[in-house]
């Protein structure tokens, strides 16, 4: 068959290559869901091959090995906070930025397990965590500073440089609050989260 | 002879305890000395045997193991940062908490190596260095709900919460400051972590 007329989908191998990369796609999918509420050291390709009813040795195939394993449910666990903290494309930039913080706040409430890891993993020396975790914040905070995103703090180096503060601040914020509440309701905390961004900025020379 | 006489010095045991003690802090001051230009996992019992010219064994003797000895020489470097950072009794909140903040980013900048060793066994799962990690920061931020401290945030829960999430920022923003300066000088700096505090404080409900 000459590619001029292939008009009947595509060729067998490529659908299988398809089919095998979202399959891949499913199984992280669902060891992202497994990581939500345990650690990365306790998520075990056993626990994924039990859940999705296929072979140790079919998931050995897809990810290489344990730690192949958890490196990509981290990395797409991180694409996800990043796809689900997207600011709305309307709306004034305050309100953007409102609906992005709580978007943040929701995941790291529902994931809260797998987050903690992550931090734990990048923090503690895993040069591979590392890059996840920071490519996520760098995503995160680098749309602060993108031409159709909040514009709430001009673009400087030592704004870039109180950004990376501020994403700790948040960070710690979240967690803290979810280990203790201590009285603070959910809107409280968005409130501090989003205003605490425009404030430091009007503080950063 | 009988306690009622004891009237010339201590006791021969109470003296060699007194030397023991004395040389185990001297050689914990050589440690953290050691550990501000390598890492915890680059320091090492023959690295302080080699500086302080004493033996493997005796340094086996007063820490017990190669663990212990990295957790104590950790102990004694956060208790310096304490006590370094402890704000001048006398001057106005303002001041105070400058002062604390400057010598918080003179220590960091002097121990840099080691305090990021720090950071990365609290964070990366060693359950004595987060103790460790827990208890400096606990001490850092509880002086500014003290009666004899700065003063500048009202002692509620949300502050608190708030306080912990600053002290992620201003940690994030030294060690960012210090890997890539981004034109923002030292005084800026220090203007930026004493500030934050009050504004963030005027935010939290």
């Amino acid at each position: 068959m000459s590619p001029s007329t292939a008009d009947t989908g595509p060729r067998p191998a490529a659908r299988v290559r398809l089919d095998r990369e979202s399959r891949r796609e499913q199984l992280l999918d669902l060891g992202v869901r497994l990581l939500a509420t345990r650690s990365l050291d306790e998520l075990s390709i056993d626990d994924l091959a039990e859940e999705a009813g296929v072979s140790r040795g079919l998931l050995y195939h897809y990810f290489g090995g344990k730690q192949e394993f958890r490196e990509a449910v981290c990395r797409r666990a991180a694409d996800e906070l990043v796809a689900r903290t997207a600011p709305p494309e309307d709306g004034d930039p305050a309100e953007r930025l409102a609906a992005s913080m709580a978007a943040y706040l929701d995941y790291v409430v529902e994931n809260h397990q797998g987050y903690l890891s992550l931090l734990r993993g990048a923090a503690g020396g895993s040069a591979a965590l590392r890059a996840v975790y920071d490519d996520a914040r760098a995503a995160l905070t680098g749309r602060i500073f993108t031409a159709d995103s909040v514009g709430v703090v001009p673009d400087t180096p030592a704004a870039r440089l109180m950004v990376r503060g501020w994403a700790a601040y948040a960070e710690e914020l979240v967690l803290a609050w979810i280990a203790e509440p201590a009285g603070v309701t959910r809107d409280d905390l968005l409130e501090m989260l989003a205003s605490s961004l425009p404030a430091l900025a009007a503080l950063t020379p």
